[in-house]
């Protein structure tokens, strides 16, 4: 009698567990959609930014003027490039996270596949974001050895605007080690 | 009787398949070692390479010397001190995964841990290469707009030395996105 009566209570824990299992599974996909819609803001916004950078100065004695703009350097060509590319991938992938939230069921496979173009995402968007901070930086501090001039001090607003752009490129990179990292738990569980 | 006839066979289908399955892990697993070893001497390789580059030249009308050393610019800096971090967490994630191979459970809980980590030194790694390679382009082809001179023309050596250092860089920035792909294909399986 006493075995019969503790069967369904064992059963139930066990349900339940499956309940919590899933519901945490649930939790996991959610996260996964609001940060990859954080990250479609933060690259989509970086792109903009940067691609709209231009700045024309008077040079007093000659009343010359020179226009800055951002494709006068490559790598922040690049940068707008990655920065399309990675925001476009995160627009097609948004379908696949919200079939995760949906779906009731553990869906390995296209986790899976979700991981794989995330890790060469983060690897494009790191490679952007840092090739485009390094010439950031030079821009700012220049380099004495090499005799390149800051020219941060003539095209103020040039520098502000393409250093600030670097914000968001950099918050989508922190965005995707998160995202790869909850995919991972969550194809472990099931 | 046909159906007990039946019954050991299928025993031993599934027994098969559990060990076809662990033998996969267990390949799996060595691959994910010798990828680690790759990335290793590359990142070390790198480190070594950038960090003893250097080069004196005699500018001819003044018989004075200039030397160029890679810490002149502070990207290569970064490169070496992020070579050198990604090569020194490396060696000590091999210890765990010479235990993956040994081991022939799941052991889940060890290979997501080092997926985390995996994924923090991909971004690492990719940012010292990508920004080193701005670097390296702005070296050999200047830039008309920043009014900034390409100077490989005169320091020949210092320039292939350190073009040369990306490639281990990059090399291991490649094995990091495959060593992340197996993990986690193996943390799917059980």
């Amino acid at each position: 009698m006493k075995a019969e009566a503790e069967a369904p209570e064992a059963g139930e824990t066990s349900s339940r567990h499956a309940i919590s299992a899933l519901e945490m599974n649930r939790g996991i996909s959610i996260l996964d959609l609001i940060l990859r819609i954080i990250a479609v803001v933060g690259t989509f916004g970086s792109a903009i930014a940067m691609g709209t950078t231009n700045e024309t100065i008077s040079i007093f004695p000659q009343f010359s003027q020179v226009t800055a703009e951002y494709d006068d350097l490559p790598t922040f060509t690049f940068f707008v490039i990655a920065n399309s590319i990675v925001s476009g991938y995160l627009v097609l992938s948004l379908p696949l996270s919200i079939f995760h939230v949906i779906r009731r069921t553990p869906a390995k496979k296209t986790r899976i596949i979700l991981v794989i173009f995330d890790t060469v995402m983060l690897a494009l968007i790191t490679a952007g974001a840092s090739a485009a901070a390094a010439i950031v930086y030079l821009a700012h501090e220049g380099n004495a050895s090499a005799n390149w001039l800051a020219f941060c001090q003539q095209f103020d607003s040039f520098c502000e605007r393409t250093s600030g752009s670097l914000i968001g490129s950099f918050g989508a990179m922190v965005v995707f080690i998160l995202i790869i990292i909850t995919s991972t738990v969550a194809i472990s569980r099931r």
